[in-house]
């Protein structure tokens, strides 16, 4: 690392502390929670304002050094991992909540401000931020791959909760897309381009999000199927009768013995369907009905219901943690998810299809489903340091992409491209490929931003 | 015209005389539904598929030759008019539904097809279309602006709606976008930047477009309030609460009282919300007596409500014509629509600003709100022949977009930048045209396409 690098950013920066290359710091930055092999970054800034961040990034576009945005380190396709080395830029020290505007169901946050912390300061007011991809992220990189969840089938995905955007470019340029208002037709979308460029067209310093009211009231409920396409059909039904569905998440047989063994609950060794519910208290006792109706139809013996918020976090804790489950049964290696989205009707086949290739690899795996929206999950665990179960992994995520690019579904549902998805973006959107290479010259005119992503070359 | 021109497109399109230059043709293509002075194009191409628009746009960028997309017409900005002249692009050949995929929740159309008639296609599905913009308008010309309208509240706009698209760029390669799946991270949001886009990046040639459930039981409600302020916080509290409101439209006391002139019925002579609640059977009735409270508690005497289809759609009927309600008032004249959208808590206090102005100027007018979004238009009668009158307009709609931009919020909710508003895309986005033009430039370099709109110059 160039001594000239380090003297020139810490002229940049309030404090000197906030330019580190201390080999653990310099660690942390250069992997993320995936299998992909760490690569480490020159050095390391901490900005905790716009106006450094856009020093940074005009001293790196000056000087050629590549800038790789980092936020809570929870990509799991290798978006914030330095493979060209230069500048991670760890944004978690721009943390505030800058306004809360509640009767406009808006928030104005820094983009270090991480979902729990954002919606710990706003539940008291009713309202809620609805993106939940599990993790605790930051809201910065969850913009940054347009990241969605078990509660999008209702809310949408990150690019429906971002109105507004401050944006410094390659170029040291701070702008400003979108605003205050819940819509607008104002000229391009760059909001929504933003939304998703995985840090390569910009460095989102500021968010305008979207907040929800918590409805009056919300039930957790759990309906186990004979099949998958029992379950999925039944998940159909209620979003296309107008039911208050805010989650509807599926499990596989295998996935829930998984989550036995690890949470000691005794759930039926069945395809699952974890709902939840949320509107007046009336309309979703009778919602509740009626899904119990729909259910039984398709062969759920009983729809278990959970009112109590402790219950129902009970319930959702066990979904939340069927990554936990899959990692326990391989202590020392690391978790791989694959991460498709299919059209709706292609979901159970897809499913079924995986399933019994991962049974014929004696694969310990799981296979879950935001089944609202044709994004389904497999998790298992690999052995970074074993280049045959790496290999394994990878033959793997190609079978499951394949298929579901054969399907007409897309290589990646919410975890983004990174450097996993290049090839498949490659394959999906190959004839699209000039243009975003257009856009990306047009925003970073030197390539210094999170080279090596989604674009390759 | 240059005959040259129009032998090079006749060699390019199967028929002779889908290129026309015939007066009244000409004519057609030289105006929208607005005030903006028209202005012809040099000739009018009728492309039957995404090949001859190919071929069109090809030989338009190797010669220079402006090209300007055309729809149903129904545009109000002016994004139509062929300003520098050249190619009107009619797209309303191309009105081929391709295919519907119920179980899906998709259809892939082309863009000439009007929304009534995907509707008439999928309803006997149980599948509707949601975005209600008033009009008939084909759904080419509601991505290009990214239009919305009445139900944007529980469905979102345009660019929520939009899955995938075919596209010619303006060099005449065909890419397409997105996909049928109903979520996608894989790579950049190419849909969502050419959905508002405005036929100034490319020409699209097919969408995939989402479609929602027909709800198991829909009611329409009317609900007069003392005062605008009361309205809204009736909405708010609704939407907050989770209830299933598909629309919630305002109409102020004026509007009111033109449409009791015009359509003989007699509404209370106040703000008035317009309502409609869709779910199953019994989450709806709840939620109606739900709404019955808050609107009480607001001072509304009776929430009256309709159940059949054609009350519930004579109700709406009467929300529709409040356009004509107000042409009704100036026969000869040219209606004006203002669209502005303001952070939800700001619209109380700018709907009664511009009422105190409407009323001092004696200016026959209606004011009508969708009120969950915050967006709201002011509709009046404007001779365009008549210089001060047209000069009146333009300041009536300067101070309402200063008055929007100045609460935080936008001087287009769903109708555009067009021409009208192109000096209010640079008042509010004046930080962000050089990406926006860096971003025009990469997709259309010749600047052929649709050129003096959304950005001057």
């Amino acid at each position: 690392v160039s001594a000239d690098l380090v003297a020139g950013l810490r002229a940049l920066v309030a404090e000197e502390a906030r330019v580190s290359t201390s080999p653990s710091v310099l660690d942390h930055h250069g992997r993320d929670l995936s299998y992909h092999p760490p690569s480490l970054p020159d050095v390391v800034v901490f900005p905790v304002s716009t106006e450094e961040v856009s020093a940074v990034l005009r001293f790196a576009n000056e000087h050629g050094v590549p800038v790789v945005p980092f936020g809570a380190g929870s990509s799991v396709e290798g978006h914030v991992i330095p493979v060209r080395g230069g500048i991670s830029l760890d944004l978690t020290r721009m943390d505030r909540i800058l306004a809360v505007y509640p009767e406009d169901f808006t928030a104005v946050v820094q983009p270090g401000v991480m979902r729990n912390a954002l919606n710990r300061r706003v539940n008291g007011e009713g309202l809620f931020f609805s993106v939940d991809p599990g993790a605790d992220a930051s809201l910065g990189g969850m913009a940054a791959t347009n990241a969605s969840g078990t509660t999008a089938v209702r809310y949408g995905v990150m690019r429906d909760q971002v109105l507004g955007l401050e944006v410094v470019l390659a170029s040291g340029e701070v702008i400003r897309t979108g605003g205050r208002a819940l819509k607008s037709s104002a000229g391009y979308g760059l909001t929504h381009l933003f939304v998703g460029s995985e840090g390569t067209l910009g460095v989102i310093t500021e968010l305008t999000v979207r907040l929800r009211g918590i409805p009056e009231h919300t039930v957790a409920a759990r309906a186990a199927f004979p099949t998958v396409e029992a379950a999925c059909r039944t998940a159909a039904v209620l979003v296309a009768a107008g039911v208050s569905v805010s989650r509807v998440e599926l499990l596989d047989a295998a996935t829930v013995r998984a989550v036995n063994r690890y949470e000691e609950t005794s759930y039926a060794d069945a395809p699952t369907l974890f709902l939840e519910f949320g509107g007046t208290r009336a309309s979703v006792d009778a919602d509740l009905a009626f899904a119990q109706e729909v259910a039984a139809a398709e062969g759920c013996p009983a729809l278990e219901h959970e009112v109590e918020a402790e219950a129902r976090n009970r319930l959702w804790q066990a979904r939340h943690n069927v990554a936990f489950a899959i990692m326990a049964t391989a202590p020392g290696k690391r978790l791989m998810t694959t991460d498709v989205c299919v059209p709706l009707s292609q979901m159970p086949d897809a499913i079924h299809r995986i399933r019994v290739v991962l049974d014929a690899q004696r694969l310990e795996s799981s296979i879950n489903g935001h089944v609202g929206d044709g994004n389904y999950h497999v998790a298992f665990m690999v052995d970074p340091g074993s280049p045959e179960e790496v290999a394994a992994a990878v033959a793997l995520n190609e079978l499951i992409v394949e298929d579901a690019l054969a399907r007409g579904g897309t290589c990646s549902g919410e975890h983004g491209i990174g450097l996993g998805k290049i090839r498949y973006l490659e394959r999906e959107h190959g004839d699209a490929l000039p243009l975003m290479r257009a856009l990306k010259h047009a925003a970073d005119p030197n390539g210094i931003l999170n080279p090596g992503k989604i674009l390759a070359g």
